[in-house]
């Protein structure tokens, strides 16, 4: 199989830093992700990334991903084992060997995780995801939407506990591996979804932890070069500075699992005396400005420092940060019936129909 | 296999109401179960109850039984299939042929639901349970005392969903297990503690099966007989009378899944002057007369309505009931160090040791 490009520990920074800007404000902190990621490519060697494409019809591909509250996992899990036993176990389920490894979420933690996975299988890691960007529960994904179902999938835990869940529906594989991650102490791992490759290459966002990489990559770059970061981000992602001003004040409840409120940002330069009003889920999901909507989800909306470029996370928001807010298109798959259905604004409890952004654009 | 007795659908009303006396107040009610039961057996024929020493000690056992409200079930199982896929399904886990069908427990509604899969599978049903009586918890099982593991256990729900676990102790799986019947919407079906005709030959609780039988049929005959049934049923179980009189109060609350809460009476006859508190936490736990304690669990207590002898349950307490409670001994696994510490009185919150019933006797 034609390799991509391989990656090694010291390309995790960087991904890591990617898959924050791709959070859109969640999807949990990398940084964990990113340690355990690296440790497994120190001991197991670099991972071969491949395009979607490259795969025969009839590989078996499986995603793997971290679920929950990623900061319970930071004590007990440098190795990652768990991800392996969850990939392992799935494997037996199925009775046949796994072909490649996928990722579910680009976005946050789960941008690193999959790198555990292939490091320490030697299978060679899909250059793409299930999102294209990052998603609070498990029936969010792309691959829903080509009719992969996310069962059998094997959820473990880092006592040694396991489950082996068979759904009627990717709603019910939410529901139950939500009630057993919250048993578990907050965090679980996964490995779920498990398809053909010509189903991987009718439903995986192609090319989003090459992406990733690349966003590491130039940030880290401006940074030396002293040019502007957020220009060259904005430029990579096709998206439009939508604001640029300092936070106000945030509003912030834990609701349902969820880290529900807003933020509003007074604006600066070419925004003064406008306003921007952020809501989020996890995941900023809607913003207005001057009380005028001008993104929702499932477009992305994210935040970066104005002076570094580095992305920030809505549980990172406090008074008088300066940011730059960047909202650009999502996955084209996200745009059908189907996708707009399981993540539009409906979706998450707004009284708004989807507009592709930009707005008459 | 010699069998001991052919049970048919109308031995159930008997097997029911005699799990309602070994019920101890909980254990739900039989009525489902025994609709379901007596379905199956018309269905699919009679089951064959044979003796925990007639099984070969290399055969495979496998107890059932439902777990949460029964209640919930009533609308959608007429036929059992649920318990029969929970059953099918950890077959194929385990790779083998299960030789022989086990009750969970004895007591309430668990009495009757292995007569379901006995009767769906032709396989012959073990006379005995893990229990002896009705406890709340999946690890109260005397098979837990001698190292049989709970999982690998299948739980299904009426829906299609299904999970298998695989937890580090028994303790672990009555968690996620009820986490997950909890989002089931409060019900589901078990297959669980795989074991051994060795295990079980260690482990059982024998008998009891034919003993709810026999419970069942004295009180059905002794009220044609017009013969004292209270005395009858204390007769076959080795219980004594510890109280006789009305129900003066009770205070019941759902506290953690638990219908917590006692019932006070006031005694009659030779009782008269005499007060009586039940403390029960879904099953009846301990019993003060006049201030002392007289009985606790694991030994059991039962409430008889004076004049029909029939089994009367926590929830179906009430003011001015005329009542008689008995006390008699539980099987002596439990009245181990292991079996205390999993379902004597300080696990369930008392501030007292277990003394066997009758205290000095």
């Amino acid at each position: 199989m034609k390799i991509l490009r391989t990656i090694h520990a010291e390309d995790l920074e960087d991904i890591a830093i990617g898959g924050a800007v791709l959070g859109t404000g969640g999807g949990g902190d990398p940084y964990v992700g990113k340690l355990m990621a690296q440790g497994a490519i120190r001991k197991y060697g670099p991972v071969k990334l491949v395009d979607v494409q490259a795969l025969a019809d009839d590989a078996l591909v499986v995603p793997v991903c971290m679920m929950g509250a990623p900061t319970v996992m930071t004590e007990k899990l440098p190795q990652g084992d768990e991800l392996m036993n969850a990939f392992r176990q799935l494997e037996k389920v199925l009775g046949r060997k796994i072909d490649a490894v996928l990722c579910g979420e680009a976005g946050g933690i789960n941008s690193t995780t999959p790198f555990v996975v292939a490091a320490a299988s030697g299978l060679p890691l899909v250059d793409g995801d299930g999102m294209g960007r990052a998603y609070p529960e498990l029936q969010m994904e792309t691959f829903g939407l080509h009719g992969v179902s996310a069962t059998p999938m094997v959820l473990c835990d880092d006592k040694g506990n396991s489950l082996v869940l068979e759904t009627v529906n990717n709603a019910w594989t939410e529901r139950l591996a939500r009630a057993a991650t919250v048993e578990m102490g907050g965090s679980a791992l996964l490995a779920f979804y498990p398809m053909s490759g010509e189903g991987a290459k009718k439903s995986v966002v192609r090319g989003t932890l090459s992406l990733c990489l690349s966003l590491g990559q130039t940030l880290r770059e401006t940074r030396l070069a002293h040019t502007d970061p957020v220009a060259a981000i904005a430029g990579m992602l096709g998206a439009s500075v939508i604001f640029n001003g300092r936070v106000r004040d945030v509003d912030r409840r834990t609701v349902g699992g969820f880290a529900r409120g807003h933020a509003r940002f007074d604006g600066l330069e070419d925004w003064k005396g406008h306003t921007l009003k952020l809501d989020f889920q996890n995941e900023f999901l809607m913003a207005e400005r001057d009380g005028e909507i001008v993104c929702t989800t499932p477009d992305l909306i994210t935040l970066l420092e104005a002076e570094s470029g580095n992305p920030v996370t809505a549980d990172s928001l406090r008074y008088g940060l300066r940011l730059v807010a960047l909202a650009f298109p999502c996955n084209p798959q996200w745009q059908t019936p189907e996708g707009i259905a399981l993540v539009g604004p409906r979706y998450f409890g707004y009284d708004t129909d989807y507009t592709p952004y930009p707005f008459g654009g």
